[in-house]
């Protein structure tokens, strides 16, 4: 194995030596743009983990890595649109720096593109690949579909919750990973275990990004603590609240939901006090610890070298941490 | 060779025992709804018969025909977005029945749909269809992108403008094609000569619906006669009047095409004048005639059974009298 950066630097390597802007030009510079944004590159990271840790050549792995970091990019691009977000890592989102039409089209190619780059392999491991990213792919989208769903309505169960966001953001990095299995030949037991390490990890890391957004230090959560609830997020803290709230809170936390009559600040204070004292602050907190462990459950199975395990183990340490 | 409503019948008795649809609702009734708007199905009919031709059964293209014709289908909805088109085969738009957000969200779970289609087929023949579907998608796309870019330019050349429409419409009608002979297991010099004949039917078909939609009989052809001119549309009679006219017919038709000055009987009457006197509307008959024979060599070429090559001849033959 080697080191976390080693695998990001290769892959971001592979990245920059795709092929420069084609035409039409305003097709395929937003592409590029969105693209070199930078970011994480937390999934194609995994890709190529996980190839390593099976065996498997990482180098190999990076045409499926770059599919995975391409829809990403792609569903990133449709959901600012979606979500009329004006700014994506700090610079403007697609759609605002050219327009709707463009970022709708660009998005699309994009999507495209994604698949192209599994074009890459061949036989079993390309019939594999492609009918995993393509039911994940579907599954992000119920995923964001559910998430706009959720807005409108007022009976959203915590079940319901966790497979949005199981669907939204987990299981893209469960594939990701499996992708790197199935590239390097794993067994279909391991590329199991590997997969379920990812989507436990993946909901543990948006539980806790629910969690930190009320309870987080602003001084190094990235966001603005606070603000899902100012939005009127139905997050995991707040079903979690009205699931086991008393009378007067669940009605207090219900109407501060609704109106607009508290300034932002005394709004998120009663609210993080209720998420307190109703006990949903702790069960949050045991459910991040559940799915964590969980994670580590799976990756303990594996048939793997302990030292790469060791690796995949201090990384999502470092994630759940938010060091990285 | 079955008759082309046999094909067509098959097809849609295909589409129709598609699984009812799922969760999300809001996701899923969008797509069963534009999906089942009708249509003529001729890109799948064309698959059907492609592969038929070539000594498959033609049963076994029905996923490869569903692909296209998802695809097609995908393509529209998020085209009608981009062209903030209210009406689609004389029903609401899927952005004007629901909203934008739901036409670009089912438009994507639509164009990931379209590839599980190809699930169906392994080995060989999987690697085949998917680049070819791929490349395919991505073109349309560009062509997409040209089309949205000439709108704000003046100086679009003709080869420019029969780029585009290869792109956004003849390359799918010839993949649909291609499609077929890969499932079927054409050699690929079959495979080539049927995607060129798809390809140059495509491209008369769309410079007759040019030439139609200028000077087609109201009575049977679909649209609005004159439709393009009111719009300002650069199809081929406009470049084509352009390159060919006088001093002074060229600076009217620019200025026909630039204000509002004329109510539009009046500028359609006049521009058709121009059409006629500066040669551009026998060219364009001259043009629609050369692809389409270019189209019917194909076919010629191609190592199939008589039979089989006088259906796709009747079909052809039908399509360009536009009386299918």
């Amino acid at each position: 194995m080697q080191s976390v950066e080693t695998y990001r630097e290769a892959f971001v390597k592979y990245l920059e030596n795709q092929s420069p802007v084609k035409e039409p030009k305003n097709l395929y510079e937003p592409i590029e743009y969105i693209l070199n944004l930078g970011g994480k590159r937390l999934r194609p990271v995994l890709t190529l983990m996980a190839s390593d840790m099976f065996g498997g050549e990482y180098q190999k792995a990076l045409p499926a890595a770059m599919a995975v970091e391409v829809f990403h990019n792609f569903s990133l691009v449709h959901d600012d649109i979606m979500d009329d977000a004006p700014l994506r890592r700090g610079k403007k989102t697609v759609h605002e720096k050219w327009d709707i039409n463009t970022g709708i089209l660009s998005g699309d190619a994009m999507l495209i593109n994604a698949y192209q780059f599994l074009e890459a392999y061949e036989g079993e491991s390309l019939t594999q690949l492609f009918a995993l990213f393509s039911k994940t792919a579907i599954e992000v989208c119920e995923g964001q579909q559910y998430d706009v769903d959720f807005e409108n309505r007022t009976d959203v169960t915590l079940p319901e919750y966790l497979k949005m966001i199981e669907f939204k953001t987990s299981v893209l990095v469960a594939a990701a990973l499996k992708m790197g299995a199935i590239v390097a030949g794993a067994s279909v037991a391991n590329q199991d275990l590997i997969y379920e390490f990812g989507r436990n990890l993946g909901l543990a890391f948006q539980l806790q990004d629910d969690y930190l957004d009320a309870f987080g230090d602003p001084k190094t959560f990235g966001k603005q603590v606070g603000g899902d609830i100012i939005e009127n997020k139905k997050t995991f803290l707040y079903l979690k609240a009205l699931e086991l709230g008393a009378g007067e809170d669940t009605k207090t936390l219900l109407e501060l939901y609704q109106g607009n009559t508290k300034d932002s600040a005394t709004k998120v204070a009663l609210v993080k006090e209720i998420f307190e004292r109703s006990g949903s602050k702790a069960a949050t907190e045991d459910e991040v610890e559940n799915y964590t462990n969980r994670a580590f459950e799976s990756l303990l199975k594996i048939d793997a070298a302990e030292e790469a395990k060791q690796v995949f183990k201090a990384f999502a340490a470092q994630l759940m941490n938010r060091e990285s």
